[in-house]
């Protein structure tokens, strides 16, 4: 185990390779017909938690990982389709290799490929790439940046401190039960405008400064570890809806441009918080 | 005027040529900052009916006006931001330059433009054209195709006869009112998967195969009509919620995979058709 600091620069190499080896498996599934038989779990019909899986996130997940047993045979893996490895290690990748899967199945090219670097139990790096539009949005404590064909530019949330003219997005308003559905609709009324339908990707826009606030709620460790050091790292704030740091469950969580952002819709948010 | 048919194999590569001239004027301001301070009418800030118009809106209907009146000085043009001229001639253009403002202020990739044609009252011809991913959905008597840098492929809808197995498509639960609400809250716990915020773009997924219904309430003529000609040269079907044809007023409306699926969905719908 070395003390020197970690190599970032190798590392975001490394994680834009796991992202390009994930693109090439789910690029040419994506749109093709017949996938949609194969889900796991209840999903029953009129479920919006239905979760289906594609052999997309099957395939994807298994290139990640090879690459990684490969060229760092020492760094653990927690990834949603094949569980844990060496998950105590230094360095842990946590993988979602398509986050947004019912975007996938529908054919929005708004799903993506998470992938988050875990050191020392701080996640630290973390790439949220959409193939089809050829964007890596890409954080690390070497800075965040969008990462496309044509080179990389700085993400920087924008300036936005009033929740009454804020853009936020969530996946569906439907997602939110119990408390959470009078919180939501309180925040929802006090913005200016809300998208739906974006999973991951609207936390890109908030790194990227088009949104102001991405929330949602029952997420998976791998649906938010990826995001924390791109919306960091270009100036933003993630927490849960207490305001505190995402527990290992994770669960409820909210991503805003500014900490004064944050705290006003936390005020909508928080009586909900489990 | 010409007792001749239409040319459309002209008309096609005339309206390739206006969505390229829109997509030259609209894509270089997507994502540009500070664009949302331009707005029309009653923007108040907990409206969902919030309706910005940007300079790409306004920029790419000049541009297409422009070509229009150049090359086909005859033709009818009806556009959402600059009126009527001529709309009683045997060629109409119907002009949505950026549908989906709203997705464009949010930086999300799914907003269209829209450019339809009428020959002698019906719509004939239309594209769906999404230029940041590089799309154009066309749709003629000639058939649908998806076009792309990488040349033509045909739509097709996919054969999907269940409603219970149906993916479908709005952009926001919040906007229906009313009965509505109930008709909508039925259709959606009867299908499989929903899917949220894609304005047209939705519409396109459904020629395309990948989705099997899109609807919308409120719609104007220039959301919808360009959006026939794709949808039936697909093999699907576009009525209101009574299941007949879009009035002048277009409104509420339904596209579908087939008439068996289309049926299913108005039995919840057209309960509270206006």
């Amino acid at each position: 185990m070395s003390e020197n600091a970690p190599d970032y620069t190798a590392l975001e190499a490394f994680a834009l390779d796991l992202a390009a080896a994930a693109a090439a498996v789910a690029v040419p599934l994506f749109r093709q017909r017949d996938l949609s038989e194969i889900n796991k779990g209840n999903a029953s019909r009129a479920d919006v938690h239905f979760d289906p899986v594609t052999e997309a996130d099957k395939g994807a997940e298994r290139a990640i990982r090879a690459l990684i047993n490969q060229h760092y045979p020492d760094h653990g893996i927690i990834g949603e389709e094949y569980g844990s490895e060496n998950a105590d290690a230094d360095f842990v990748w946590v993988l979602d290799p398509v986050d947004g899967t019912r975007a996938f199945i529908a054919g929005l090219p708004v799903w993506t490929t998470l992938i988050g670097l875990r050191y020392r139990g701080k996640a630290m790096l973390g790439v949220i790439a959409q193939p089809v539009l050829q964007e890596v949005y890409l954080g690390s404590p070497l800075g965040s940046r969008l990462v496309t064909p044509m080179g990389s530019t700085p993400l920087k949330v924008r300036p936005c401190e009033a929740l009454d003219n804020a853009v936020i997005g969530t996946t569906d308003p439907h997602l939110y039960a119990g408390a959470e559905v009078e919180a939501y609709a309180a925040l929802r009324t006090a913005t200016k405008l809300v998208r739906y339908g974006c999973d991951a990707y609207a936390f890109a826009m908030v790194a990227a400064g088009t949104m102001d606030i991405a929330l949602e709620t029952g997420l998976k460790p791998w649906d938010i570890e990826a995001i924390i050091p791109v919306i960091e790292n270009a100036g933003g704030v993630v927490s849960n809806w207490r305001g505190t740091a995402i527990g290992p469950e994770a669960g409820q969580v909210i991503a805003a441009s500014s900490q004064a952002l944050l705290e006003q819709a936390l005020a909508h948010l928080t009586p909900a918080a489990n």
